[in-house]
């Protein structure tokens, strides 16, 4: 332990030095720094005679977005730390194992998955993931049950509400997400071409009503202990194996919101394959199989869920009142569309974008991907209360690829 | 300060003497302690020279309840004096004032009130308080928007959802008024005489899907902090001033629940006037000035709470979503609704009761008044997320009186 400063590679070599027992004493060990430098240093340590291998991830007391520089709470390396021993206690094949959390340093050691890809550098290489529906249900249904009023001890349940209280990290959320993308803001970021998109984004009322419920959503609602940026980067993923990672913002939510990040991020892609795929035929099998997945993980994590209450839900009026179960996840499947929703439209004209959009070469291309998105988003967010399956979410989706 | 010990009353007198500049020096301070025993100890101490007087409130580390001895946390000392000291800098001419808390002896010296009665004895006796709806609504319209996403910095309220997470004191809320009274629990006490009544309220299907989403709002919801326990017992009144006192169940939850609570005691007084009018034509007087209140404080809160969202609304979206503030309202109401029909039905066949129905003495009236309750607090309960205007509880009442 020391006061807490940016570690030097060889800083932390000798800190996975001291780790008792991970490596070989007198082992030689090569640190690479592989971080982005935007949140985070992230070093990746290793001994080539042994083949052992560990990341050790430390926070930064500052974000970079787009050149800017955002003071940001270390405390955010301890949210991390805990919740992913939260999860890994719950789901240990779908998130990488902690070794240690170091609180001064804001410092976690951890598995090292570099035989994994991020998911979406791999779907915009068209890659298939057979195994992805059925792991993010399990991790969905296990991690948003297990922490909610339905499955663990009430009162347990609001001390762990105060333990995740996360304002900077949920403050970028609510900024970026539920606000800048319908108003004039600094903070958004679209092309010219689409200009008249992002207007109509702005004077949209019953857009606006509806993300004003959604928003008021993401403040009040807290249901469970979310991921609480669980795109297609926050997975890494090998056709056999997936881990959903950097659980930074993670915070009590309504479930919906991460159900609905990975829909919202599977459908950018799908927007996104407007320029990827190689021919016409291809693309249509492509976003055929991404929207298969979407229905898979909804599916998949409706039973589970349910599967999960009927087993072993703790409140004795929510297991027993008839109907209540259908209810409340259809509640949930309502919220996951809205929120999806809110994802995909912050990604095209807000600050942060995806590559399987913005690195799409050909400008023609690029603006229809960005145009289906839109509707795709603003469609799934006028849907939300409305919907009943997700079946309506598949529709909505083939119907703007072939109207555009 | 010393370790935490049951005051003696001569403790009492001494820590009151030390209070610089309260009393003046040299004093003849008499105490008198003046609370029921069953949770906290209340010291009046008064100095009859200068008339002067204070409350010193202890809480003691159990509860006791019919009897029976609960241990329960002395942190309640801590939130309760923390949100008097924050109503107090919203409204401060309606609760007591704070003028010292000592963490350690969990004690609260306040503002003396003894010219105030407690309201729920005020109505029993029929008595009118022209000023009630005003106060209570500027009360309510006031904690609960500027506690708020609405009316507060959005980052600092989530940290203050920190500090007043309660979860001994929610857990009683959660068992006696969202589980007990809708199943056989050993909590629930109600009189031979209706086991029909509490039979069917065991076997309702309808009422238990109602209640689980309220239970649910309970749990999750973390909208404003609430004063928690809202009832006409934690009123002090006279017909110029009003003082709401006891705020230990507070704690981040839905407004509707603070809203509703008032409502809901207004309701078992409006009950009870089977007996306590003197004959029917007061009785009707009376129960139609309750109704009155009733309406007053909702059309009150409503226009208040509107106002200060229109004026000091610190969220862009929320401000300017076109229809957002109505259906935000609607949606208090129907909360208020279905929380009033719940705390009705509780103190009808669960653990504690309300001695405007209790004291009624002849048992053919007392019957005949809990049964007008039960019917108002079920029909509430199922009206709740229909409900479009406070009318329908007015309108409600009046059937199950007419009827009977």
């Amino acid at each position: 332990m020391s006061a807490y400063h940016p570690l030097t590679e060889q800083e932390a070599i000798e800190i996975a030095r001291s780790l008792g027992g991970f490596f070989t004493e007198g082992a030689e060990l090569q640190s690479r720094e592989i971080g982005d430098g935007n949140l985070n240093l992230v070093f990746h340590i290793s001994d080539s005679a042994s083949g052992k291998s560990l990341i050790m991830k430390q926070a930064l007391p500052y974000a970079k977005v787009v050149g800017e520089s955002w003071p940001l709470t270390l405390d955010r390396a301890r949210i991390e730390s805990e919740v992913l021993r939260s999860q890994g206690s719950l789901v240990p094949k779908l998130v990488p194992e902690v070794y240690h959390y170091d609180p001064e340093l804001a410092l976690t050691i951890m598995e090292d998955l570099s035989d994994h890809v991020i998911m979406r550098h791999g779907l915009i290489e068209g890659q298939r993931y057979p195994k992805f529906a059925e792991d993010i249900s399990d991790f969905l249904a296990a991690t948003l049950f297990y922490t909610s009023d339905l499955g663990m001890n009430q009162q347990q349940k609001k001390l762990r509400v105060g333990e995740f209280i996360n304002p900077e990290l949920c403050k970028i959320t609510e900024d970026l997400i539920f606000d800048d993308p319908y108003t004039l803001s600094s903070n958004n970021n679209f092309e010219e071409a689409i200009a008249d998109e992002a207007a109509a984004l702005r004077s949209d009322s019953e857009l606006h009503f509806e993300v004003a419920q959604l928003r008021h959503k993401f403040l009040t609602h807290s249901e469970a202990l979310l991921h609480g940026d669980l795109h297609t980067g926050s997975i890494f993923i090998t056709p056999e194996s997936t881990k959903m990672i950097d659980p930074e913002f993670a915070y009590y939510g309504p479930m919906g919101f991460d159900v609905g990040a990975i829909i919202g991020n599977l459908l950018l892609n799908y927007a996104g394959h407007e320029h990827w795929s190689q021919d016409s035929a291809s693309r249509a099998e492509y976003r055929a199989y991404l929207l298969e997945t979407i229905r898979d993980i909804w599916v998949g994590f409706e039973r589970k869920f349910r599967s999960l209450w009927q087993a072993h839900g703790i409140d004795r009026l929510a297991n027993s009142a008839e109907g209540y179960r259908d209810y409340y996840l259809k509640r949930v499947l309502q919220d996951s569309i809205g929120f999806a929703g809110c994802k995909v439209v912050r990604r095209i004209v807000g600050l942060s974008h995806v590559i399987d959009i913005d690195r799409i070469p050909d400008d023609a291309a690029r603006e229809r991907a960005q145009r289906i998105a839109l509707a795709i988003g603003k469609g799934l967010i006028k849907l939300n209360r409305q919907a009943t399956s997700i079946d309506e979410v598949l529709e909505l989706a083939t119907k703007t690829t072939q109207v555009q």
